[in-house]
């Protein structure tokens, strides 16, 4: 069974391996893989030593985002997110929940942010002390140049948060040219192809350092996590989810070995083989192809009364792929995943079992 | 390799095979497994059906002890944590990190919480609105009577979260019985031998309802959860992280076959094995036997100059057993927990191996 949704992703079997064993997160040894992951996951980010820490946290990456928002936008500040999507939707929410002040920039559901358009936003709006950017939108498919957007934001003088929950790993990201990033947040289960339950926040050091008593949450404290890592080389405040760590570790030798841009280049191949094949059955898909970026395609259902996207599902599963039972579209869409341990051969097989699908349920388009 | 340690735990090879997959979190099938694991779960801290509910969080069981402030207890509301220990010290400090006012009860560091003493604080302090209970303290090894305590607090109409995150699953709990309690709190990695990174609040539903809004944070709002989960049949608000949720489903059903007596029965064996042992190698237990609980006992380490607890860790794991590398007692100790799938023939066997550790390392009492 594959997954074909924009993560959790299909995993390697060493990453499955290393998630089945039980850890002692206190043990030395184990002290030593998570100091190795976040060396990894700094270096990934193209961070500076020293400069740079990658920060790890339980959960999910909408846990590390409010993480970065209580820690780095003080009570005060005020956090602007071009409207990019349901993303950036939540990113605005989840920053209102936590009493900071929001504020936003609209972006056409089909268009990318435009650095020019953030410009004249910020001129507009001198209280902005932060801005929070979404560098993939799985709801759509669209990706932002988020270094662009980054390097507007330095140039008027304020900082950044970047959400690369569904990017990192895949899409270009070098911290080193970006001083205006406070903190880039990412995910295990998705471009790194490990297992979920684990985010990261790879942050600078310095503004760490002058953001202590800001996060108003002890579980969700960037500043705490990193007080507490360089007294105990390693150790985790509270219990960590050892294995996924572990597994991730694993995952990101994968990830090394491959080499980001070769990955970018498997996604890249893994879209185009699912877009065309989307088109070869008849499909729109649902962004224009300049638009569409390598995690995610959508693509309009057939335009038939029968047409059922549980049932599609359902149809899919039984020959071995899952996809996504729902859509973050306006209008009604299905949506496919390119990333994970999956190739453009699993691609060309799950668009010859999407023809099958629609056959046996009588609405090919 | 054997983990003695209070958590994550030794889990069984059924456990370890479910984790070993691929799940996609929002499918009609893995739904299924979370609506029924949390039935398990509420089940079994004797929760009533549409009275309580079991809602799952990603992460440790500190975030679901800080959502469970967050949520039940308003802003404005006074928060009273007996301090039995490391545990309480850290309830305390998240509620204030959280905004909440906090009051205090002296414990004695190897005396029990009084339900008799509780009365008294809470008679002297009427703007206490809730009472924090931590049911057992894996920094001294005591079990504290949470229920008598929140009955305590019933009778003079104070409302009750209970910290049962290394408790949960092993020691006695009957929320149909106890009215006052508005949460418990547990985890995946201990008594109920599953991994870690999941962990759950049982709730009151009509609390839950009332509760709405008193968050402040989005991450960790149980009201919030608790309504996404009704509207969605199951459903996550952000990825969960499922192999260890799938897992904890399968380490439930063991729970079920074994049953919570019988677990409680075979930990008190391995402590009863490993206490005795302990004893029988010329070392003191450091707490007498009335007060030692079924989760971990702490030792003092031998009267000998040379005594160095990692290098002891060192010569028990090349014997097959991981121990803590470090203590939560004022004075120096050695700590071992008895919980997780083993059993006293395994205790008996990590004696033997502490036995020929402090013969290598020439230190033996």
């Amino acid at each position: 069974m594959l997954l074909l949704i924009p993560g959790p992703v299909t995993t390697a079997d060493a990453v499955k391996t290393a998630l089945a064993q039980d850890y002692a997160p206190w043990d030395n040894d184990f002290r030593a893989i998570v100091r190795k992951l976040c060396t990894d996951i700094r270096d990934a980010a193209g961070g500076v030593p020293d400069v740079h820490v990658a920060l790890p946290l339980s959960g999910c990456g909408h846990f590390a985002l409010e993480a970065a928002v209580r820690t780095f936008v003080p009570p005060g500040g005020r956090l602007l997110v071009p409207g990019t999507g349901a993303y950036a939707d939540r990113l605005q929410r989840l920053a209102r929940e936590a009493g900071r002040a929001v504020a936003t920039m609209e972006v056409g559901v089909r268009d990318r942010a435009q650095p020019a358009r953030l410009i004249e936003a910020l001129r507009r709006d001198p209280d902005v002390t932060h801005v929070g950017l979404v560098c993939s939108e799985t709801g759509s498919g669209i990706c932002h140049d988020a270094p662009a957007l980054a390097q507007a934001a330095h140039d008027l003088g304020r900082r950044v948060i970047i959400d690369a929950v569904s990017a990192f790993g895949a899409l270009p990201l070098d911290l080193s040219a970006l001083p205006a990033v406070d903190a880039v947040i990412l995910t295990s289960n998705k471009c790194p192809e490990g297992p979920p339950g684990a985010s990261f926040a790879v942050c600078r050091v310095d503004r760490l350092e002058a953001a202590r008593g800001n996060a108003g949450s002890g579980s969700l404290d960037l500043a705490d996590i990193h007080e507490h890592g360089k007294t105990t080389h390693g150790g985790a405040r509270f219990t960590p989810p050892a294995p996924t760590l572990a597994a991730l570790s694993v995952a990101m030798d994968l990830h090394r070995t491959e080499g980001r841009p070769a990955r970018l280049a498997r996604y890249t191949a893994n879209k185009q083989t699912l877009y065309d094949g989307i088109r070869a059955l008849g499909l729109t898909p649902y962004l224009y192809a300049a638009l569409q970026g390598p995690i995610i395609v959508n693509a309009e259902p057939p335009a038939h009364p029968g047409w059922n996207l549980q049932a599609f599902v359902h149809a899919l599963k039984r020959r071995g792929f899952i996809i996504s039972n729902f859509y973050n579209t306006k209008q009604p869409t299905f949506r496919v995943g390119c990333i994970g341990a999956i190739t453009p051969g699993d691609m060309s097989r799950a668009v010859d079992a999407m023809d099958d699908a629609l056959r046996e349920l009588a609405i090919a388009a």
